[in-house]
């Protein structure tokens, strides 16, 4: 694979090819369709990626990594104590998918569901962007036991993984519904029982 | 529409057809293919359903329905309990999932985050099976609060609601993992937290 000449073009393809992706599907998308996007010819999309897995590897990068910048100081915002920033966390994140009007989802969850099954390598970036996410939460989870916020007893670990668990199935019925309403329930329900 | 000539065919063709959206997801899969794994006629298709979308949504009935065919009646068992019979019903899912060596993921899931954005019949589908869902597992919940098992000031409908996006939030994270441990996770930390 020769080294990608432009940076911008490279930039042009993940951010179309991500929002088709949101909209339609990863399997349903093809590369024409991601290079007719972008404006760019289509035999150019593999001398920037070896192949639409690859591409889709990345495009999961891009994602995690921008909610990661967005949304991850709220965990770590000294001024806040721990479980009100896990709330305001997860209030941001709800935010996100407000203002796309629920209809897109989370990419995360979106390609749990449809690629993992056809790739390895998007099952395994699957794999670290959910690590990455459970570690992020449980030092957040560890700093309010260390405050005692939060009883030393509960297994941080699997805490932060069951908020991720219910947090994506939260953005699933609120696609279905096209509604903020499971959010608010989520907050109001879901947080403060499994905080407790 | 002509009136369905043949029974065998549609159940073949929902059978197969479910099998593949299963596995490369709904927009992925052809009318094509869907007949050719039928082992029919493509022009026959029409004769059965009036439009792709139209066939999603028989297939999410016919899922839905086997669902609450197999694992429902665990909801209903006056022998049991009624907290332990929530309990018992998670566990046939779970087990459902193991059985497809959490590789398929729930029809139900996989169609909320894939369909819904391009056709409103899956997504009205998809409101229906979340509301008897819902319903079967409030039912239980509020037999489980007339037995004093679970406090009464508990909103049932809510925490069903809750449970059932846990549960698919779990499924997801099971499918990435390709593993029963989420699972093990949610029946021993976030079920008793969420039923307590």
């Amino acid at each position: 694979m020769p080294r990608p000449a432009n940076p911008d073009t490279r930039a042009k393809l993940l951010e179309k090819g991500a929002d088709l992706v949101s909209r339609v599907g990863f399997n349903a998308t093809g590369v024409q369709e991601i290079t007719a996007a972008a404006g760019v010819p289509k035999g150019s999309f593999y001398n920037y990626f070896e192949s639409k897995e690859a591409f889709a590897v990345e495009v999961l990068g891009e994602y995690w990594g921008s909610v990661a910048e967005m949304y991850g100081p709220l965990l770590r915002d000294k001024e806040t104590p721990p479980l009100q920033r896990v709330v305001n966390y997860f209030r941001g994140l709800a935010d996100f998918h407000k203002r796309h009007r629920y209809a897109v989802g989370c990419l995360i969850g979106n390609m749990a569901l449809e690629v993992t099954p056809s790739s390895a390598d998007v099952r395994a970036k699957l794999v670290t962007v959910y690590r990455e996410w459970s570690e992020a939460l449980a030092d957040c989870l560890r700093e309010a036991q260390a405050r005692k916020e939060l009883a030393s007893t509960k297994d941080t670990k699997q805490l932060a993984a069951a908020l991720i668990d219910t947090f994506e199935g939260t953005v699933m019925r609120a696609k279905v519904e096209r509604s903020g309403k499971p959010f608010d329930s989520f907050e109001r329900s879901v947080l403060p029982c499994l905080l407790a």
